[in-house]
């Protein structure tokens, strides 16, 4: 009879026996002092070198106006040239009259939508979210850091929501949002979504855009970060979410948000957000005091570089083509290393930048405190839920893009020996 | 003997004469259906010609590492790359660890910079000043109007202040700073100054940095737009500001604004800020949440071109030498078509770009509006007070720089004949 991989199924005497073996690996692993760095969604070299050329596509030599004639180089322009416009329309599914074009970080377009509204209000508010006593977003968890971290700084109080295969569980968000006017809004990462590569369903995006809130003002932040990063020949399909909401009636209860980060470069890339044309013309006319607008240059460069919607499709296949193998090599190792042992779970996403993993409760942060102490750090444990505080303690965010193959390869081994550590100590320790 | 030049000592047939004859020039001017804008401080196509070979400097051949090593393509430096902050410390006489760097527009800093305040306050603040009963600022005036519109955006209560030949008038400013706690800032362009081309004297300087506030909080934001921007061989000299306020204890009083924006392109430049390091310290942690940090192959392209402070110098001689002939047909113009008349004054600035002209109380509006109805757009009368509202409504901005010399010969002549109409109305109408 084969032996049981299932470490519930082991004694003490062989838990004992494989923590000693597995403690030995990690010693020689921590022994050869490694700095490698799985903790943020950061495109490796190969694929920057992807979009090199785009550094030559506007020289002293070529036109430098816009479309509607607009001197790139002069003052004009707070809400983007209208080519960068059509293009981000086009990759979003949306018209040219509902884009704002930012400057490098989409980050920063979220940022300040959510500042004026604390400041301002948004379209239709009664008054700015900052004066009243409470403002109150939902996120669904695992989420994005970085969307949380905005939350706190703005004093925004967050209520998590589960995530589930398809989504944010709806019955919760629901429920919620009909109940409490101080729910203003919502994060989204609706396309392989961060950090669980979920794509939420064509039901969830109906549900979103229809339920009824009993805040007026309710806004979704839609981060479609990963709008056109995909993995597979199979990719995810994503319902418009913009299409929805004008077809429930609801056309400003959304704000979309993308940029070119993870398609060109993160360090000098073009962000957008698009959303109903009265919420355009709102933020518009805010934007107008705010700024004397984004680099138009770095637009023009862009557009002239990505083209059109086939274009850019086949150059995210080459951006998949490099992440694919690195993604793969995880996942195969995750399963010879953990398969069987029903201590961890994760997803097998079709895009986006991260693998999700799930150890037993409890364990995460001894695991990614462990990986660090033997060179590999993580993203912290606990940062894909609000206030940096996962109550079961067991997700863990693994970003494969950056590190080389080896280095991946060896990243992961540590990882798998730290989770299975953790785990046997977990059961002796009971 | 000599005709009177002086309006004032003409008889009424006279006035009434020379009234016709201006209308019949007018009437001619109008028929013309000119389009010439002197509206905005805008740089001339010519102007931006200076810096084209900047789009040609880094390109995929170039090394795209910063001097610490940061890949510039890539996620990192919320607040710019090292030779960027020493570049612009080197502008502003500060050291690189008072520097941030932002994207490309210094009026998003400020804006930002005045938004986090409200939200957050500043470093010291008790509370964000958005939860105080009042938040006011002081406004120099006549200064700049987008000055003016962050502070209407965000709801701050403006004080005018008046601007006297060596800056704000500072036993205006010292006795209201110091007896009211809801005082908690001031605008001030310090050098060129927007409209009048003003320059701060030492003592200016001095006493801004030393004065007793009554807000602990106290700040003053220092927009040194025209830092480097002489016409003349005889620059204006600005006392360091930050210097002067670590002098006087009060390091953290100052955040000085600046950008390439009239250097190089104003649509792709590079905005910066300079601050205590205390100050900065405060600010990076806010941006760390606030976005994944401004362009960086962008603020390569630009150290790369200017190079160093000489380089700079030289450069702006370039800029000098397109408009300075600018300058000087205006104030030539102005001097023949109304030199004598008594009707209007004017300043002769060594830098910036404009030429700040003063009418007969209350006859501004009827300037600008009858200029308009001949093609000729200014800045709308009242634009470089507090809420739009010029008390004495006789300031008219003059921004030469885009216009070429023909169609600025053209649009002084109109606006000439316009001052003398409003004028010679005025005394008929009394």
């Amino acid at each position: 009879m084969e032996e049981s991989t299932d470490f519930l199924n082991w004694d003490r005497t062989q838990l004992n026996k494989h923590y000693e073996a597995l403690k030995e690996k990690y010693a020689g692993y921590k022994h050869q002092a490694m700095k490698l760095d799985m903790s943020r969604g950061k495109p490796s070299p190969e694929q920057l070198e992807l979009s090199i050329s785009m550094l030559d596509i506007v020289t002293s030599r070529d036109r430098l106006t816009a479309m509607d004639g607009t001197d790139c180089l002069n003052y004009g322009g707070v809400d983007g040239i209208p080519e960068a416009k059509q293009w981000f329309a086009s990759m979003l599914g949306v018209r040219s009259n509902e884009i704002i074009i930012g400057g490098n970080s989409s980050l920063t377009m979220m940022h300040d939508t959510l500042s004026r509204a604390m400041l301002h209000g948004v379209r239709g508010s009664e008054q700015p979210w900052g004066k009243l006593p409470a403002v109150k977003f939902l996120c669904p968890s695992p989420g994005y850091d970085r969307h949380f971290a905005i939350c706190e700084l703005l004093n925004i109080e967050m209520i998590t929501v589960d995530m589930l295969q398809d989504g944010p569980d709806m019955d919760a968000v629901e429920q919620l949002v009909s109940q409490d006017d101080t729910i203003k809004g919502m994060w989204c990462v609706p396309k392989y979504s961060n950090p669980e590569g979920i794509t939420y369903s064509d039901e969830t995006v109906d549900r979103l855009a229809n339920m009824t809130t009993k805040a007026a003002d309710f806004r979704i932040f839609w981060d479609n970060a990963y709008a056109v990063h995909d993995l597979t020949d199979q990719p995810d399909h994503l319902k418009n979410m913009l299409d929805a909401c004008t077809d429930a009636g609801n056309a400003d209860r959304v704000f979309m948000f993308c940029s070119t980060s993870k398609v060109t470069f993160p360090g000098a890339g073009v962000a957008a957000m698009a959303a109903s044309v009265d919420n355009v013309n709102a933020i518009r006319k805010q934007l107008a005091v705010q700024t004397i607008g984004p680099d138009k240059i770095n637009q023009l460069r862009h557009v002239r570089f990505l083209q059109d919607l086939d274009h850019l499709r086949e150059h995210m296949k080459q951006h998949a083509a490099i992440l694919k193998p690195k993604f793969d090599l995880v996942l195969n190792k995750l399963e010879s290393e953990l398969g069987g042992n029903n201590i961890a779970a994760w997803n097998r996403p079709n895009g986006g930048y991260f693998i999700s993993l799930n150890t037993w409760d409890g364990c995460a942060k001894a695991v990614v405190q462990m990986a660090a102490e033997a060179g590999v750090t993580l993203t912290e444990a606990g940062a894909t839920f609000p206030y940096g505080n996962d109550p079961r303690d067991r997700n863990i965010r693994i970003a494969p893009s950056f590190p080389s193959l080896n280095e991946l390869e060896k990243s992961i081994e540590v990882l798998c020996i730290c989770i299975q550590l953790a785990s046997i100590n977990k059961i002796l320790t009971a």
